[in-house]
């Protein structure tokens, strides 16, 4: 790996953009599998329920190929925006805690397709260890730094209890792991130099929400009261 | 229930600003936890990482009450927030899918404090069906129907695999199911009137990946080339 050269390539682009590259990485390589050679900012537009302005503002970042009257160059793009997100690396990554959540994530095969492979599963469920998932080994706990100190590991996927996620996070960030992926409910923060991306599921539900009281009356029977929401 | 009503008091803001809300909202909970009664939108800024004047705008949606001097009363603004994102609601919901995705799901308690009550769980594994996860029965997917006609569902979470996601979808939506909170790796589009909610897991994996490659030089020994990155 030439991880030096692909470094000095890449480009430098702000972090509001790159939050929504990896949509447009999942509709251009849509386009490619549909053999669509190129798209108008307008076409992707409406494909992807951006505005055509929003769309021209984010890709100007990656230089002048989308040109009046012609668009975008589909592969170019899509190729583009992969070397930005350095899709073309390949991380190590490992899951901790190996309950559905965590074997959830070691079977979501998407993730190496992105450029993260998992190389080690951890728990402390001694049922679980010794196991494997999608021919990963299941190892118990106590033996994640030896792990991390043997292998490269850039992010540790947190998978575990609420109450065990700082605990295990700071063990990993400690073991100096780069990227912490958290999928407990919480805002996890470190007094280390580690990158912590907190995923909050339940953040999308609400929004969800918000958009089925906005669009729909919420007016029938409530069978707990036996009455409907106009009384 | 009063929905009616409810709807009556609920305001109007933009998506933009609404997909923010859970943010806030998880943050004056938790500053609600530490008994801090009002807040500056620099103080706030400083917690979240955004901006003081962004925060300043978003809240601006809410009316007048982050007075200057005073900043913002925390329990008022974490109820009003509440209300916009209409969590004092109790929506129905059912899983399809009870692998380790739909399981994780069905564990994650989180979802009823945010006013999703799960209702249902339903599979098409013979050896799941008749189980229960946390009280919530597991039906065969053949009962979906029946189930959706004798019960309020508003949203459907689609934990199934890749292939079946669609079909499944399309099932729902065909009931009157109004809201469809997909966790297949693909943007769900319905020529039905739902709601549709994706999420990309892998989205947030690529934003850190992103984040690694900014700040770390990913110069390493490779074990399989046996060569350094400088090479």
């Amino acid at each position: 790996m030439f991880w030096g050269v692909r470094m000095n390539l890449k480009k430098k682009v702000s972090l509001a953009v790159v939050k929504r590259l990896p949509r447009y990485y999942r509709y251009l390589s849509d386009l490619l599998k549909m053999d669509i050679k190129r798209i108008s900012s307008q076409e992707l537009s409406s494909r992807m329920g951006i505005t055509a302005s929003q769309i021209r503002q984010d890709l100007n970042c990656f230089g002048g190929f989308g040109q009046q009257g012609y668009g975008y160059n589909v592969e170019f793009l899509f190729n583009e925006i992969g070397n930005i997100l350095g899709l073309n690396n390949d991380y190590h990554a490992i899951i901790i805690g190996a309950g559905n959540m965590g074997q959830a994530l070691a079977n979501y095969t998407n993730f190496e397709k992105r450029g993260f492979k998992i190389i080690g599963i951890f728990d402390v469920n001694t049922s679980l260890v010794g196991t494997d998932i999608r021919g990963i080994p299941i190892r118990h706990l106590d033996e994640l730094e030896s792990f991390v100190q043997e292998n490269y590991v850039d992010v540790a996927m947190l998978a575990v209890p609420f109450e065990q996620t700082p605990i295990v996070a700071e063990r990993a960030a400690k073991l100096g792991v780069k990227g912490l992926w958290n999928f407990s409910p919480m805002d996890l923060k470190l007094p280390y130099d580690v990158i912590i991306e907190n995923v909050h599921l339940s953040d999308g539900l609400m929004v969800l929400g918000y958009k089925l009281n906005e669009k729909f009356e919420f007016i029938r029977e409530d069978s707990s009261k036996g009455n409907d929401g106009n009384s």
